[in-house]
């Protein structure tokens, strides 16, 4: 059974209809409704498909669930999948199941669906995520619904009892919560390290020697601000693995749990990891660029100009062409091997991969 | 029990044989071919194997499904299970199915397994695909071969009844359905522009001054045509989203279906988006090259012993030089953010992207 | 029932809890184990704990099977799980799975769960790999696990017989086995090439004409040998192809198998291919590089100099100028055709494409 006429409520009744389940739907307005329905799904009013149901999915908006209660009498022993979401993370107090649960004490209920939209039900499965997280806190009725799920083409994760319902119902809302602090930091050390090149290439000779270099600031100083974030930011993904080895000696055991910061540190690594070769792939962008710009032309041929005006035919420098090419060289080494960190670091290489081989690359 | 004894059957055998199950392959010439079968697997007449099965995989050609005819006494009340494919789209007028549905109308005929490669059942699933489409009009039947999919590794998917056989028969032959449109309109776009860049900088120089500049025609007029084509594929996939919004606002639904046309467009945004990337991408790399070139190189020394010989020393050209620097960097910025998107496209990377991380970084 | 704990037993218990199974932990010294263990698992003696439980995971080291067999009484009729991993390939002469097997004949033992490491069991399947390969004897008793590992949120795949095990065991400690011959295949090329370009380059015009050209060693001695092994490597993609068609044809049959070096050979087609790949890229960003450098700038205004001096104002050589450009618009497209070729290797991408979409970009 499904309650409810939104476009989730109607994606579900299809899905259900295509995996071969028999769907009444219960809508207040079922004759205006029937059209929205695939022809297979019987649409009728709510008491009447609650009462040919077992399993009723609840495709309607929280502030609404205090409608139904009128159909309390005839839900008693039902089990009513709550499939909402929220539009702010932590908006209620309670989670939409756990007030479902409290509004009809003689009902099981179920959390469930809530992270796959629409249009992956309708859809199918195939490209989207496959994901279905459940739970409850009665296990028969878990295992209802995940056997509905599984047929339907989605793999049932079992999340435990119903005091998981806010945090599965936080999990559509979450905006990329693993990268907030990396990427704050990057900018953080960006902004301090521009400054810095700032003062030091342009401001700094303006002072001095009155020579205009502002046009430095878009390309060069950003170039060389670049690699300093990145040594930066890779020195923090090696560095709290080793602060955690030295407080697991000190404090002589390694079931002592770490210290809230640290333990944060630890999980952000990957992010830290991946903006490092972000800023180092920049790096590389940007100084292939530099012979491309007017800027290093005219130069190039006022020196050439001063050079021929003066007679002088030799200019060659051997220590300066060895540590360009040993400074590309290395920089380009350096490159390929971030490279192949954030190749193995794209989820279907790393699944691909054993622990072993997995610290191997790393 | 399986029927043939090509690759596909003794593929399917093994697999079966390797997940636990009893099978009986049925031959024509069964002493001749035992050898090519695993031993576990028992090899016998048709008539004799078809008795002692409950399933029956037929793996045989399409224009051989006749030859069982003899065997439709016994065959009666079994499930066969359809594995063949075509060697064209919509080769025949009724899929091999239902074809083979309506020779043994006393038989439970499904379609599966034939998505799935003689190869990825030897190797086992877990390098290729994993999913088995199924459809059948029984329930019954779809539910037991899909469990025979899962427990031999597959994911089964339920495509309905065995209408949807024509479609799952053509699956395997699909030849990048959704990139002919954006591939061809990629290519009509660069020979457009092309050809007028072509006039600008080659043709038009030589017709008015009698330079000759057909040397820019390999990269220099290619690079400055990719931009051109990428700038407007990019807006081609924003464009529909706003004609589909002002469609809505229009009818006043959003229970309308979109004209056909718009439809496609919109279904194929994401293929029109990455080749704009390619084109991007493409750009940057043939500007990097342009100071490579021996062209540049020339006309950089022909420039510097010129301001020599009239003694000119300073060319700098303040306006000149800021342009190029504010262009190189926002072209650089914008091949990153471009990235970007092009790495959320990647299936296992979009798969682990919930709707509102998508859109944030849409 | 889980016996030990260490780490795995452990997480294997929070897992097992949490999906919803009653868990009882055995252990030699209760009282003091129990706080490691939820609160739900019931920690207790071995014998107590064996009693209770039907399903056994044995999480103890090889080393201290027999310490268990003390309890061989009880163990009677049980299935045991044996989850334990060695710490090198093929250490012992019988898989640990067999060796416990042989210790307990009156048991059922299957071998599972090795694969998963205890920080995926912890922090559920949904990052990890979530394979669980299961081999037994006992065909009932692989299907339980099997059962129990779905209902954890793993994918159960069946490895046959008991003799897999030693097979299983092994894949947690290979590492990378098919990269190796293609990886050791790759220097060996880099050498034989970097040495015939380091004499032609270097030491020639040395010992010819006292020319001094170390500089080149590190940036374009490795450059021309780059594109070198790429070419080499990417012709030894496509020859064992070629020759297992003519090995094929000369013996008129598809089913004689090939002989072992031509079979390695076809197996290891893709690394030898990617490694093409990342040669030919590395040569693009030394090629890119190369007017970066000192030498470069050097070279070019000592010819704008001596050009100056001697009043010659054209050095355009019209040959040098296309020969360079075309060499550069075809590598460009070289380029992206085998990126084309790495990306479609990605195992996201690869899984999305049928058979013939593969050998169309291939």
């Amino acid at each position: 059974g499904v309650l409810g006429s939104g476009d989730f409520a109607r994606s579900l009744a299809v899905r259900l209809v295509c995996s071969g389940f028999r769907v009444v739907v219960g809508s207040r307005t079922p004759k205006r409704k029937a059209s929205l329905f695939p022809a297979a799904a019987e649409v009728t009013f709510q008491a009447e498909a609650v009462k040919k149901a077992d399993v009723i999915f609840v495709a309607i908006f929280r502030e609404h669930y205090s409608t139904l209660c009128e159909l309390a009498d005839v839900l008693v022993g039902k089990i009513l999948v709550d499939v909402s979401n929220n539009t702010e993370i932590n908006h209620h107090k309670e989670s939409n199941a756990e007030y479902l649960a409290s509004l009809f004490p003689a009902c099981t209920v179920v959390k469930a669906f809530n992270v796959v939209s629409a249009w992956t039900l309708q859809s199918g499965a195939r490209d989207g995520n496959k994901q279905v997280l459940i739970c409850s806190n009665n296990q028969e009725a878990k295992r209802t619904v995940a056997e509905i799920a599984q047929v339907m083409g989605f793999t049932p994760v079992d999340m435990g009892c119903m005091s998981s319902a806010c945090e599965i119902e936080n999990i559509p809302l979450r905006l990329l919560p693993a990268w907030k602090i990396p990427i704050f930091l990057a900018l953080g050390l960006f902004l301090c390290f521009f400054t810095y090149n700032l003062i030091r290439q342009v401001i700094h000779p303006y002072i001095r020697e009155r020579k205009n270099k502002l046009y430095k600031i878009p390309i060069e100083v950003v170039n060389t601000t670049l690699p300093c974030v990145s040594y930066v930011m890779l020195s923090l993904v090696y560095l709290p693995g080793v602060l955690a080895a030295c407080s697991q000696l000190y404090y002589g055991t390694k079931y002592r749990r770490f210290p809230d910061w640290l333990d944060q540190w630890l999980q952000h690594r990957k992010q830290i990891g991946l903006l490092s070769f972000f800023c180092a792939a920049l790096h590389a962008v940007y100084s292939l660029c530099l012979p491309m710009r007017r800027s290093h032309r005219y130069l190039l041929i006022e020196t050439a100009v001063k050079q021929a005006v003066e007679k002088k035919t030799t200019i060659w420098v051997e220590e300066e062409v060895w540590r360009m090419e040993i400074y590309i060289s290395v920089g380009i080494i350096a490159l390929g091997l971030l490279s192949l960190l954030a190749i193995t670091s794209l989820p279907s290489i790393a699944n691909s991969l054993n622990w072993r081989e997995f610290s191997f690359i790393q």
